[in-house]
């Protein structure tokens, strides 16, 4: 890829792109990645500080290690002549005075978003750390309704730090992000941060939530009832679940952006609730919990076999309650590839 | 301060540096800060995406909100004519660009750090949360303690779930970062991530964690000992206690930074132990778990009243066990203030 841009090396300073070309996750590091695999004083150099010495040479052996606080000002400074590139993306003005000052040799070229483009294309490797997290998530709701977790009285929040909790249980190292709790009128706030607020009878209750497990990131919605489910509930219950199999079935190599957000947003908008679907469809998923591709009505390009995305349709009805259905799926050429397993039917707890 | 280095105005892009300005808690945003309080068109604007219309109106009602994905540079678009700074420390190159794209009457400055300096100094609300903070982790500290959740054959993470939950019950939104329990020779590496290895008696058992408050954060660590401590165990806990009331006594405004390490420094180093103690003394916090000032051997610039900063000196034997003390304080004039009250002294639990 360098080597077609004409660049003779690229350097690296996103952490997680970092962890990402070399599974090294400490807090503070640049990466000199060579475009050739010549001789020692080209090769790709991974710098961090004192603090990482030992972890650096153990997660990543198979590199040369700098340490030097000055992280990718002393990756360019100790550089052969050259055209680099640098995450424009990334380095901040004041970062890019630092990194000129130490480019003697060395031509500083912009070249964004280069990795995360390799990142939106998971291997088998990393497609299994997002189903050990997807299915942590499973395990963990499925087990707290068992218990009765979800019942009249309990709180948003006590629900979220139980479901955490259970995931923890089931293999997650943590939550993938801040666990989404929102009963009654609350579930009609597509991103409501739980409260002391009690669920109730008739309430729907919806929960947005994953695991991390090494890394990757699980994503997953689903939209409960208590006690028993009302004309209106079931209405766009039914309708979302509808528009969820219409964008998760137009998943597909090649399939853009655009059309795969329409497939289940005109689902929703020949119902009548198409203003009541205020965000897009989906996004990738992988060592962040939001990643290249965006898939929502103004996206341009086109999905890659390979990817892993959610797919999240909402109906959201102020002050009364909102419904959203989402799973975490890899792009297929035979059909997507679903990781999230748990039921997607209503489900009425008494 | 805008004034005094002749800028019309100040253009905030950092989110935390937003909150602390606003009270905006949104995840995209940008503020354009007036250096004057004239006529409506130069007054400060909030700038976010129709996702927040309402939370802005909400949070912050006293200040014109404008509607636009574009943020920072749909600002300086719409700006009068004049100097503006921007955070060069925050915006990134490609940032940079679209921004100077927009600005046809707007002159772009690099401002870096202003908010920050500002956010070093505690007002009393601050103080208030940072209080409420430290007082969750102080109460369910005692909460694990009392009822028996540190003890030989828990595991690393049972025992920094526990604590999470504790504070959760306590008034805490949430861990101020992630907890750390390090058990046993684990006990000897400074930022150890709680595994399943197994407290076992004769263990030093480290903790490391903190409560989040309305956005500010508590930080504390305690080193217990299980079963019964060993003289080698008591000699360097009382070491390290005695240099953190050192470090603590140094804390004055006005003191340098250096000079408040080396107070703890000194004391460990006159003991032998100076190689085992390969971190800075402290740290700011509030907003972020670590914020300025950086308390350490390299650090230049004073201490300013009311800043709320870590004292937390460690001896780390490899392989062996570690001890560290860490409390978070405010410095006043009379003497620092101290917010994380649970007792210092070894406590040894049968």
């Amino acid at each position: 890829m360098l080597r077609a841009e004409d660049l003779d090396a690229l350097l690296v300073t996103d952490l997680i792109n970092i962890r990402y070309l070399t599974g090294f996750t400490g807090s503070a590091a640049a990466l000199w990645v060579a475009a050739g695999d010549g001789p020692e004083e080209k090769a790709t150099v991974l710098c961090t500080d004192g603090r990482y010495r030992t972890q650096a040479a153990a997660q990543v052996p198979d590199l040369r290690a700098l340490i030097d606080r000055r992280y990718g000002a002393a990756l360019v400074a100790h550089a052969p002549a050259g055209r680099a590139g640098f995450e424009s993306h990334v380095v901040t003005v004041d970062g890019f005075d630092k990194l000129a000052e130490a480019a003697t040799d060395v031509e500083l070229v912009r070249a964004p978003n280069r990795i995360e483009k390799l990142r939106e294309v998971k291997d088998d490797s990393e497609v299994l750390l997002l189903e050990r997290a997807c299915a942590a998530a499973d395990t963990a709701l499925a087990a707290l309704i068992e218990t009765g977790g979800i019942r009249p009285g309990r709180t948003e929040r006590e629900v979220a730090r139980d479901l955490e909790n259970l995931m923890a249980e089931h293999g997650a190292d943590g939550p993938s992000f801040e666990t989404i709790v929102a009963a009654g009128p609350n579930s009609a706030i597509p991103h409501h941060r739980p409260t002391g607020a009690m669920l109730a009878a008739g309430d729907f209750v919806k929960i947005d939530f994953g695991a991390l497990v090494a890394g990757y990131h699980s994503d997953m919605t689903r939209t409960l009832v208590l006690g028993s489910a009302a004309p209106w509930q079931q209405e766009i219950h039914e309708l979302v679940l509808t528009a969820q199999a219409a964008g998760r079935a137009a998943l597909a190599p090649g399939a853009s952006l655009k059309n795969v957000d329409a497939a289940a947003r005109d689902v929703i908008t020949a119902a009548g609730y198409g203003e009541n679907f205020g965000h897009g469809l989906g996004h990738g998923v992988g060592l962040q919990i939001h990643e290249a591709p965006g898939i929502g009505s103004t996206a341009t390009g086109t999905l890659l076999a390979g990817s892993a995305v959610t797919v999240e349709p909402g109906v959201y009805l102020p002050d009364r309650g909102g419904v959203r259905i989402e799973d975490t799926l890899v792009v297929r050429p035979d059909g997507p590839e679903l990781l999230t397993r748990f039921p997607k039917e209503l489900i009425v707890i008494d």
